[in-house]
């Protein structure tokens, strides 16, 4: 119609949210596709619009990830991929920090060129099953441990779906660990702005020229927006 | 010296911290009392005195607690004890509240005359071993799926030691599921007001004849503080 037209005026470029977008993840197949979403990135790539997919994935590496995805029918490469881990790990190369991970075993990789020993700052991500009381009291005895505790955070996010239901995101225990050392966490991934930009950048195309289609109102489209995206909401994935 | 007697002229009653002031939690004896603390109790007695025992332990009974430390020497009863679990008892059942509970194992005999079918509120104490990934979703469930979440937490602190070092205490998992269901908790036990004015009514002692002493600066202190108490923090337990 003429208010869709407006409204994608001068549009270039697509940034597009994987979970609860293109699919549900978990179960034994690694996850459900949501109907219609991989036909929606072929009609994306073949309309001439740019595409990069801006995720907060991490429970695997983007290696991982990518491969699943074809699996499930979506044309996707690593290199269209954005994604907190490797974002994270290049600010810890610059600020020489030695992470203590808790996180998803399969994210472990994406550390491996880092040192880790005698850890100066605790990286947390969506650890899943890691995230055990051990596990938790262990990362607090480490931040409480220094003279002034640096918690970098993999994302925000409060809870999504997997096809069994809904499971706290990485941003919950965040919340743990910032209560009980009295820091701020440093969110690396969307909303962070300079995780959009990176994604902006690496498309080639400006934030006023951008869309981000995402299912979370926070993360996805109000961090889009603060960047001068525009910003869609799908209703799928954790949506109610 | 003249300001001690300063400041104790008119007292007439003593809040005691349990965890962290008579004894540390953990290991195989089930803890270790604090050198002269039992003393401590005995002499506060012998002056004629009132003493209450105010605790925010939530990882047994009272029965449990007050044997576990008769048997490390102290002269405690169990009539003697104000506790969060019979507080949040009392709410529970004046709220007409179902709970679905996480916390303690040892601690759910407290619950037993409650109905806990279909919950319409989550109770959170210090869960320790059973702050699992699968109950921590678990809770996370009931509460979203509720219109409007309550979620009443036994205490908020921070953190405490155990003989085997720091442990993430109950305040940390309720920030983390606040954060998640965008809800405030309604915390039962210190600092909340009518906990300490439970405690003041059970000892028959107005608050500004009575003193809490404390290993905690927020709970104990600042709690007791806001009650009109005069507070005092020693500088045992998780004191850095």
């Amino acid at each position: 119609g003429r208010a869709m037209a407006a409204w994608s005026r001068g549009l270039r470029g697509v940034l597009l949210d994987i979970n609860g977008v293109l699919y549900d993840s978990g179960g034994d197949g690694g996850g459900t596709p949501i109907a219609g979403s991989a036909e929606a990135v072929r009609r994306i790539k073949a309309s001439g619009l740019k595409l990069r997919f801006c995720t907060n994935e991490t429970q695997a590496t983007r290696e991982k990830l990518v491969k699943k995805l074809q699996g499930l029918g979506f044309d996707i490469s690593v290199a269209e991929v954005t994604a907190p881990a490797p974002a994270a790990c290049r600010i810890l190369k610059e600020r020489g920090l030695r992470p203590h991970l808790l996180v998803h075993n399969d994210l472990v990789p994406e550390f491996a060129e880092l040192d880790k020993t005698n850890p100066n700052c605790v990286v947390i991500g969506d650890a899943a099953e890691n995230f055990t009381y051990a596990n938790l009291n262990e990362a607090f005895r480490v931040l409480i441990g220094m003279e002034k505790p640096v918690l970098i955070s993999l994302g925000r996010g409060r809870y999504y779906k997997e096809t069994d239901g809904l499971k706290l995101d990485v941003g919950a225990y965040m919340k743990a660990l910032e209560y009980a050392c009295d820091v701020e966490a440093e969110v690396v991934g969307k909303p962070a702005k300079p995780f959009f930009e990176s994604a902006l950048a690496e498309m080639g195309v400006p934030a006023q020229q951008a869309v981000m289609i995402g299912d979370d109102i926070v993360n996805d489209v109000g961090g889009a927006q603060q960047c001068g995206m525009r910003a869609v909401q799908v209703r799928t994935g954790k949506y109610r």
